[in-house]
């Protein structure tokens, strides 16, 4: 059951006066339940709980985290209608998407348990003692990782289940030995707390110590800010806007003790296409893209926003064929109206830019927060020259910009600011020529695609998720992928230990 | 020759106007070469080098990047007594000192050249491909890492050679294939021109592009501002004071773009000395000590500036005991008077605390930079009550803490700032009450030592030397070791690549 307060640890709370309601896109109205901000007072005893529940936490074994983060799956499933309710009412996305998504927040739970559940992934390492090196005996030297401390994680408007609550996040910080306060997102307030209270009772019933996971909400600034900025905080997981994540990252380095913030921003994700791909097989390409750049109404952060050809007598063809077959899809529902709004508000910053022209867009009303596709195309020096066209369109829209040859080609992409991938659309005979273009994606994305679709990131060891800023905070860490857990440990040496007060996998090499 | 100039990739360069000279401090008199500070034209100049070397140096094979390293190391063998004695001329260190810590350079140098004359250190991972996969294939997934870009490397006051011009920064940075451009010292910027100019040599010997390095001259921010500042400029290495440090931190988190500071700062490196460890060999603790203590004249960034026991009937009399061994030892000359200056501030500040008590002092005139070795000592009450007694006094001063009992002492580290090392000296029937000790060592450090000195840092894979702010900007990340290198890379992700165009450690699993 909803209830609208907080978990301050175990303890549902709601001493606040200010709240909020979440809303149905679909239908554009209120859901009931009203959700009560988090009070100073209720920040300050959540993340004191979650310092005190750091001294043991940091401590449990890996087996004992493995069967919290399975245990943590298996109540998320418990939850069963009611919460994939919350989430389809809450977010407008349909019910399928809704399982997707809870099987993947369940296999990155397992994936994580799977990782701890034996001491291989902190990487140890092991000097042994050199007694008779000259001029200087050389000591036993042994290197593990250590967790970071409490850890506060901001729910994602658009993964309400693998990018919020028990997501990626949440559930790697638990796997490291990190206590979690979620600051949920205010879109699906409810899916949220649902979730959370599916982290409590895995808690509970592991034997978790309470304050391990607390769950706060808040509309606005407030309640996230007063979170970096405590003391007991020791780091932040964020995936959403680059306005609101170098916000975090700007207030996190600021305080008295910096700490690190893994936010995952923005992206426009560039397609590289050869104009022999489009000669070959432009209308499929076409097809596949129409549907890349529409899955999730264009609401992922590794939606190709961005297209990029060397033009020729084929290329207008080819864009007009994508544009028509991207229309052509229905509509669907964004969000939440906020979201929408900031749509059609960067669609027509973009589009009004000189030399953009929009191919083809849905026209006629649209009921509620259901959005019109669209796609544009500039010309390279156009886009080369004005930085205003590289911005992100969070929805579906892409641009086409038509470069006159190859070398404007690799020049646009030199200019992109960083991305979290770039993609390659090209035929066996084109490879040898394609040296430059991979060397430039390479420099300015955290993941190349050859011949596929950015969309669908893969939960693998391979998986690097981040690129450089503003796509990530942070390019040397990835935010899916067991790889994830290495945001939150720092490592720490033991020189000349006696075998007892070793960390348990330290003690034998 | 000491020219003064710049190094402006392979070609010296001195436009500006504004000079400074460097000082002998054991004879407090200025040395004669003036060195001409960089111009905005010069940094500008630098960045545009260091960024198109990039383009080539970034797929440089291990191979060669490795004999680039090694052929530094050659050169600055060849510059023989002329590189000792500028390095004793500027740095009052004794020649002895001089020599060990250019083996250390060239070991480091020659460590980096065997790590990255192989790939095992990318750390590569390979995902097999699963066509059949069922909802929907998984694609091939590959990943390794890849350079960040031109890394600015500002020299260290306290190690001319091994962690400035040539040392660890740069050589990790360079393994990585990643263009330096080094900010000299200024206070030993005659040695810092000389192990220039032998990378330079190094660099055209083994055919790196120019650009790949660049050495600036400065006195104060300027230089390093812009440098830091420069959109070509990706990461920055330092190792200084934590209101040096903190002020790059700052100056690169507010960039457009912001870049990893990687700054090794201060640290008082904590002691827990057991009254049994006392009680049995009391003495030669005290020897010991008074030894670490007065290093180098206690300028190195692991001296151990707080020593903390439980209080009994033996405390004050090995309190004595250390104090008169460190006063007993011969003073010596600190680095600059600068340094000096600081020595002596910072220690007149901790003493004149409440509560604190010199034990024992150097008395008596001493000549030009030569500075006088104290013990001091302080209640746990105390300590814990008044933060400005946890302040670093770089220099050959040690504050010794006596703790009312266990859990005061565990409360004295608990409220400690991030520290580089930690240090237990026990005994073994102390062995099974230390537990709650490590724990909050743990928590606090980047290394723990038992029975043994924090002052030497061993080069060797286990080291971890880097702990929580303010002892480090970046917890996760060492400046000594070969796991230094990962501070100047991130990783990348290759989707369903064709063999021909995947980066050569890629290519075969």
């Amino acid at each position: 059951m909803i209830t609208g307060k907080n978990y301050i640890g175990n303890k549902l709370s709601a001493l606040g006066t200010i709240s909020h309601k979440t809303i149905n896109p679909k239908l554009n109205i209120e859901n009931t339940t009203e959700f009560i901000e988090a009070t100073f007072e209720e920040i300050e005893e959540a993340a004191q709980l979650a310092s005190e529940a750091f001294k043991v936490f940091r401590k449990v074994s890996g087996v004992q985290k493995a069967a919290f983060l399975n245990a943590i799956a298996n109540e998320i499933l418990v939850l069963d209608q009611e919460l994939i309710n919350a989430y389809t009412t809450e977010s407008g996305l349909p019910e399928g998407r809704a399982l997707g998504e809870r099987g993947r927040t369940i296999m990155q739970l397992k994936s994580f348990a799977d990782l701890v559940s034996n001491e291989d992934w902190k990487g140890n390492k092991f000097d042994a003692a050199i007694p008779d090196r000259q001029p200087l005996p050389k000591d036993d030297l042994r290197k593990t990782v250590t967790p970071l401390g409490p850890v506060v994680v901001f729910g994602a408007s658009n993964f309400p289940f693998a990018f919020s609550t028990a997501g990626g996040d949440t559930a790697s910080a638990l796997a490291a030995g990190c206590p979690v306060i979620v600051k949920a997102h205010e879109m699906h307030s409810g899916t949220s707390e649902l979730v959370a209270s599916a982290i409590i009772k895995a808690a509970e019933k592991t034997g978790m110590p309470n304050g391990v996971f607390s769950h706060l909400s808040g509309r606005g600034p407030i309640v996230g800010s007063a979170l970096v900025n405590h003391s007991k905080v020791k780091a932040v997981g964020f995936t959403g806007s680059i306005n609101a994540g170098r916000a975090i990252f700007n207030l996190a380095s600021k305080r008295e003790e910096p700490i690190p913030v893994y936010a995952e921003m923005g992206s426009i994700n560039p397609v590289i296409i050869t104009p022999l791909a489009i000669a070959n097989r432009g209308e499929a390409i076409a097809s596949t893209y129409a549907g890349s750049i529409t899955v999730g109404t264009g609401q992922f952060c590794t939606n190709p926003g961005l297209i990029i050809t060397t033009e020729n007598d084929k290329t207008e063809d080819f864009i007009q064929d994508l544009a028509n077959k991207t229309v052509a899809i229905e509509p669907q529902c964004m969000l939440h109206p906020n979201i929408k709004a900031g749509y059609n508000k960067n669609e027509a910053s973009v589009t009004s830019q000189e030399g953009v022209k929009t191919v083809a867009k849905i026209e006629g009303e649209l009921k509620n927060n259901f959005v019109a596709s669209a796609i544009a195309s500039v010309s390279g020096a156009n886009f080369l020259a004005n930085p205003k066209i590289h911005q992100e369109v969070f929805g579906p829209f892409s641009l086409v910009v038509k470069s006159k040859d190859e070398d404007q080609l690799v020049a646009i992409i030199e200019a992109l600011e960083g991305q979290l991938t770039g993609t390659i659309i090209a035929e066996k005979e084109d490879i040898e020529n394609l040296t430059d273009i991979v060397d430039a994606l390479t420099n300015r994305v955290g993941r190349i695609i050859f011949n596929g679709v950015p969309t669908g990131v893969e939960v693998c060891p391979s998986m690097h998720h981040g690129g450089p800023y503003p796509a990530s905070s942070d390019s040397k860490f990835t935010s899916v992928g067991v790889d994830a857990i290495y945001r939150w440990v720092r490592p720490v040496s033991y020189q000349s230990f006696p075998t007892e007060l070793l960390p348990e996998s330290l003690k034998n090499n």
